[in-house]
């Protein structure tokens, strides 16, 4: 496998302090490129550009590391603080508040790709700032595929950069509001369309606990979640579906819709399995077995045969 | 085909006035059980029970005689009032507020099944009061599959009769918050779970513009919603969803998981049809073909390939 078919992700890592109805964890590792790297770990190589302080845990980046995950490009700034994010999740796990951000070392964060990261075929921008996705994406030699991921406050506060390096990427990975608030639009078709008038060919809008929709051209995809009975901690959910997805991709197959389909199921199983525990608890410990008997899982949960009504 | 291949659809029949942020219907022909009827009779015969007064337009009724429904079980009740719904639905679509209601003629409605009727081998119990329900389904012979629909409303004012309904019934249908409140379980795999205690075998979780789930045995199903660019009116969408539903079973399958499947996309494909216009305007001119060419679009919305990735 030439070093074409690996994936860079750049985004947060973080500690986080979860909160939901029946738990809490402080000191809990998180941070959207953490979560999306290690799920796509399953599918693809992973180079993965970040950045923490001294205080950020030695034995997760060894965690990072157990699963192949080149972390050259996780820049550790001594005496620096790792990015903190404290939120609180409400009774239907799909919605949550933010209680306090510290961005710490993310605050002047200017990305340097290892060199042998620049002719990887993959990237994911997860979220974070768009001058920061903008800096990386101009690091890398001709990706084959780009993802990107972004939040409400940059369609806020940095709408001219998030459109800018819209306009330069393939698949733009959102929620629901997000679309709406990017668009204008309410309705999902249309924003969708709005969203591909901003530059990328395929377009997919997660919708936590209800799955996720591709649209790609005129060809619509519904992927649904994995019924759970137990989600523990819905962090990171989007990070780990991303992961799957951008991984999947990273293989080396072309970005046409039957693919993208493919890609969106394994990004949805990936999903289902880091909502049962904190953190990466449940997502670290898989293998190509458990993944492929959730795949199978998916298709089931989906089967259903045509009636000739004649 | 026997009278055993046909389906009793007993319900409100309404005069609604709808409100959304596009438009409004004032004298909008509504009710459960007129939707129900309607989205069945393109499946199987329909035999329909419910009560109006004279002000109920008498060319609805010849819409559903025209859909070859047999309405000799729909009283009209000289000097007697319509029920009548006046409601507002949010930005969203998928949430409303109920304005006004008057029950009219539904107050003392004691339905009487035209002898006929009695053996059905189908029967749905659209929304209405859990007395009501019991009583018609006390006039069936022996139907083969019963399915029920109901509301909070009468999960507040009166479970002990709609548990007893509940007991009898092979196929609950509700959206996600109505299952909650009866189960006291936000998860839905528990109150699915809890559901089927109280009797049921299959439980359909509707979930709007999500689409929806069955649970059957330990077997889950999903079904999506379809992605539509332009949403007139909801009104009547979970009911054309559970007409569709029961007038695929009512073809005298057997009520099996797989047959269940299929039911839930024929489900799907009806109430994708009824949101595109106010009362049952885009419901009432379809025809098989087009309910099958939209089965396939579903097959395609679903459709996706499992990856070899040894």
């Amino acid at each position: 496998m030439s070093n074409q078919q690996s994936l860079v992700v750049v985004g947060s890592v973080a500690i986080d302090w979860v909160i939901t109805p029946e738990a809490e964890r402080s000191e809990s590792i998180g941070g959207a490129a953490t979560f999306a790297a290690i799920a796509a770990s399953y599918l693809s190589p992973v180079n993965l550009v970040g950045i923490v302080g001294d205080d950020f845990p030695q034995r997760s980046i060894e965690d990072l590391r157990r699963k192949r995950i080149d972390t050259s490009g996780l820049e550790v700034v001594p005496g620096g603080k790792t990015f903190r994010w404290k939120g609180r999740y409400h009774a239907n796990m799909n919605q949550r508040d933010t209680l306090d951000t510290q961005l710490g070392v993310f605050e002047t964060f200017d990305p340097k790709l290892p060199p042998r990261y620049a002719d990887s075929g993959y990237l994911f921008l997860a979220n974070i700032q768009p001058e920061v996705q903008l800096r990386v994406l101009e690091q890398m030699k001709a990706p084959r595929i780009v993802g990107l991921d972004t939040m409400n406050l940059w369609i806020d506060i940095a709408r001219p950069q998030l459109e800018k390096v819209i306009s330069r990427v393939g698949v733009l990975m959102i929620n629901e509001e997000e679309a709406r608030q990017l668009t204008g639009e309410h309705n999902l078709v249309k924003a969708a369309r709005g969203v591909r008038k901003l530059g990328p060919k395929s377009v997919v809008i997660k919708r936590g606990e209800y799955g996720a929709l591709l649209f790609h051209g005129d060809d619509v995809f519904s992927a649904p979640a994995l019924p759970l009975e137990e989600v523990v901690d819905p962090t990171g959910a989007g990070d780990a579906f991303a992961g799957g997805f951008m991984g999947y991709l990273a293989r080396g197959v072309e970005p046409h819709g039957e693919h993208l389909r493919t890609a969106m199921i394994y990004g949805s199983v990936l999903a289902s399995y880091i909502v049962g525990g904190f953190s990466y608890d449940e997502l670290i410990g898989l293998d190509l077995e458990r993944i492929q008997s959730r795949f199978a899982l998916f298709q089931r949960l989906t089967d259903f045969a045509r009636a000739d009504l004649a």
